[in-house]
């Protein structure tokens, strides 16, 4: 079984994807003891796990589906096929960790988002997560519901290309 | 405090870096219920964390430390600077996780691992993982060790550049 | 919805249960750098979550199940209804930590394992893990399966209260 | 090295611990889709590991110190001796998980919580939860500074055998 591509066809009429937000959204983590490591610093498979938290509090806010709901309600899996993270400042419970996260494109059968985390004012990690729509079960690609893209699409720029 | 950056100086005399490796160091994953989602597939945080348990057994194989050993005993620290990774296929308990391991480049003060996962010869995904060394504690970039360095370069192919 | 209760009817003709082994079984956990705390020891949680591994690694030793294949192949569930631990020594990734598991009592809907951690011969912690038997998706209580309460007397002791 | 003994000589002049507390302490655990195992459940290690969460953040909210700050600022460890659990109802994302945190006893050398986890208003899990008091380091038994008690002393009932 192979994971689904991203065909990347385009998703709007004038073959404009969605995005990139302006705005992005904030999810607060606290960081904890049981999460640091011997060098007393955030071990660091913790990270992308903490973005993906990030990510999925990204689709509540916007959609008010998590990941559970999208996949048990509504048939929606949203498997991620690329990750990539630059480490810039170790990461401690001495402050919380705001990650910004934002998304920065939203195509026919995938999604891109950026998510960037700070402590204390001090960016941590910067990194990029893509993602692709599939049908729960079967893992065949999938679009996403249109009352899912319309709510996404308020929060977007004007579609890059349109008019 | 930031993290240390690589200043990618040569650490060979005839300015070349050591690697890449020609053989791949085999760590094998015995994936668990535990570790997988309601989609009954591998939830995707436990993917980074298994390929740097595979980079530390990298470690233990070649140099006896594993990174217990490296920061408690030695002082080293090796904070990751970099991950990237792509998700090919989704991973179950039905097959082992094989991860092939390669060390690609040692530099002066980084090390950059290659880190693949096949179950049943299926490629699962593929990853780039970048670390820094540091002082453990004052976490200031440093080199590593001559015993250390000299039983990595015993594994790797003729220095790129070298006579 | 609550859990299913165990209602202790016996299994056996006699009116006995299955059990206890004579014998454990050995389930060895390589500790890594990434289960510790700052306090440079397994950080607590990661202990009755390696019990669980052990237990698990006990049912495909002795039915070539795992829960994974239970649960999706055969619709058995085994959800834990109790667990209880002693912490006896710390866990570090000095030595392995050897979990002997024995099956303690099989019972009609419910099964009891101990399940005890040593490192270098030094007992690290010592526990009791009940779970019950459940139609998968349904979570109603249902016996195991004949195929596997066969397995599992043939390495127990003769039921108590027997002939 | 074996874990230190709670030695349960008295702390207070009458002979009396510190306990319990009539009014807990609630800690909002939000649950997630990668908490959760292919039954659509959290796994059950994740439930010890929150029950510790919200302990955690109990002490936070009492002395101002989370288990980073005693064990890095003042040098106190608090590894835990001992914990059981009842798990009564499954655990899933479509609520809210609210943990009850509740010192039942301070002693000279240990202290003793409670914790209830609810999901709308459902018994989800009730654990008691033992933890000694430690040199950081040297991990030989210590009492508590002063300042920390006297803070929690505020929180709890008269001492038993008071007067």
């Amino acid at each position: 079984m192979t994971a689904p591509m991203d065909d990347d066809r385009p998703m709007e009429p004038e073959g404009a994807t969605i995005g990139p937000q302006t705005t992005p959204f904030l999810h607060r983590i606290r960081v904890r003891w049981g999460d640091c490591d011997p060098a007393a610093i955030a071990y660091t498979p913790n990270i992308p796990a903490w973005a993906l938290e990030a990510i999925e509090s990204w689709w509540s806010h916007h959609t008010d589906h998590d990941w559970y709901r999208f996949n048990i309600d509504r048939r929606l899996g949203t498997p991620f096929v690329h990750m990539r993270l630059d480490f810039r400042a170790p990461i401690t419970p001495r402050h919380a960790l705001d990650c910004e996260v934002r998304m920065t494109r939203l195509g026919r059968t995938s999604v891109t988002h950026e998510v960037c985390g700070y402590q204390d004012g001090v960016l941590c990690f910067a990194g990029e997560f893509v993602a692709v729509f599939v049908e729960a079960g079967a893992m065949t690609p999938m679009s996403p519901p249109e009352d899912v893209v319309e709510r996404i699409r308020a929060t977007a720029a004007v579609p890059q290309g349109a008019g």
